[in-house]
């Protein structure tokens, strides 16, 4: 499906535009930015498809992911001194447009392996939180994913919905938009709403 | 060998829980939880079967593993406010067991793909601590394995005492037997006496 | 050609004891030193292997990557006490010779895969780099190859020379000197001159 491919780069875009954001929080230079940038939008499919064993992996047969990645850092470069006019808000909605992207497009391709809903489920989740995880590792900091509102929950009941859809043979275009849908919604009813999962807090368990 | 396969899960169960207590100990959330008792338990395969080129790997062929994580985090969860009973020496002794397991069916993995000793003993290393590493790189510490007791050293003992007994054809549950019998000796004097192997310390040299 | 692999020996003997002198920073026991050392050696090399699904990886295929990391930590250790006549800037500049050969070696795989030229690039850098990057991060610091005077520049350059001197099929020992002398020449001259790439420097944007 042709939208699902361009929704694809979007969200490749927005993510490499987090890392080029967290690449100027630590006073990196361009490659630094470009490296991050990379990582970001790449790293988490780039996870899912060495575990599936789909190598080489997807940038590596389709160069686009990589054009879009440094077509970001030049745009992010040219605008970067312009002060924005866009809301602060546009940053985490588009991060959550393409973290529900993400999570279907990786089921899917788990599923196209012939897998069975949890490992859908699974890579979906790897490649809609894995390249946050390896931006924040390399930025030294525990990634947020672990301990931020409801972020992997949204990508888990994306993979989730579709893998339900495709199971029941719902039309395609019904099983993808209800759970690009559902993960989109959960995410931004958390961002507005601060939802939290509990969180574990040290007991009298010590290690 | 079926009590193999068992004491495997067992391992994956230890070392999932380990993974739990790290997540309790920096305030993460339930996803977090997870991520942490599934990186822990099955990270080390996960390297081992990318390295060899043993994919998809392991716990998306056989699910059992990731069913283990998820019940150990349930249980978990369950009892996290009862007060323990079992000294604390239980889960020391436990992980123990988990890395003397892992370390024999690493370095077996690596030997029925055809590969040599030296192979083996390196693929029943990462089996065996790769886990723990990558749960202390999310948590943003050095690795403990880097600089603790004697760790690693009792995976290598155990991957060369198990490639020793396969290359002359020992008897396998004597090969299997000896292999874990002298990991988990060693690893539990080392915790019991507090051995240590020599440390490096800064000198002259810089760079 | 030969020489071509000697020179990749050195270049993982010399990534080899950066990984030591790390891990002596870090007060790391032998093992650590071991892992240190041969994370940094072969780890850029290990990556690229996998994304490019060349499994398995080149050290399990050619182990004499590991004997030269276990014989650098060996001959490390038997000098750590001597103290060191050779001058200071001996490192870096065998750590520059270890980064344009290992950059024009991952090129060179990468074509030889039938990839275009910006994987080629692409793999050349993750080859030079890598290494260091996961040396880095397992001793919880941000990577130096991302915030640092030109370093990975100069492995893109040697990556860009080598595979335009593939695609215009100039003699190989042109083409391959060619790209390890610009690589070696653009990372000295960083290294003497103190050449950085423009910072990234937080401005409005906040995330």
């Amino acid at each position: 499906m042709d939208w699902i491919y361009f929704f694809d780069l979007v969200g490749t875009a927005v993510f490499a535009l987090t890392g080029i954001l967290a690449a100027a929080r630590h006073n990196m230079d361009v490659f630094g930015a470009l490296v991050l940038a990379a990582v970001t939008a790449v790293g988490g499919g780039t996870v899912r498809d060495i575990a599936l064993g789909a190598t080489p992996v997807f940038w590596i047969t389709d160069p686009n992911y990589i054009y879009v990645v440094m077509l970001t850092l030049l745009l992010t470069m040219l605008f970067w001194k312009t002060p924005t006019k866009a809301p602060k808000s546009v940053l985490p909605i588009a991060d959550a447009c393409g973290l529900a992207l993400f999570c279907v497009i990786g089921a899917d391709k788990a599923l196209s392996f012939g897998h069975d809903g949890m490992i859908a489920v699974i890579m979906g989740v790897i490649t809609g939180v894995g390249g946050g995880v390896i931006r924040d590792i390399l930025c030294r900091q525990v990634p947020m994913v672990l301990r931020t509102e409801i972020y992997a929950t949204a990508a888990i009941l994306g993979g989730i919905v579709y893998t339900l859809g495709i199971e029941f043979n719902w039309h395609y275009s019904v099983t993808a938009g209800l759970a690009l849908l559902s993960a989109l919604t959960l995410r931004l009813a958390a961002l507005y709403w601060h939802l939290s999962l509990p969180i574990f807090r040290e007991q009298q368990l010590k290690d």
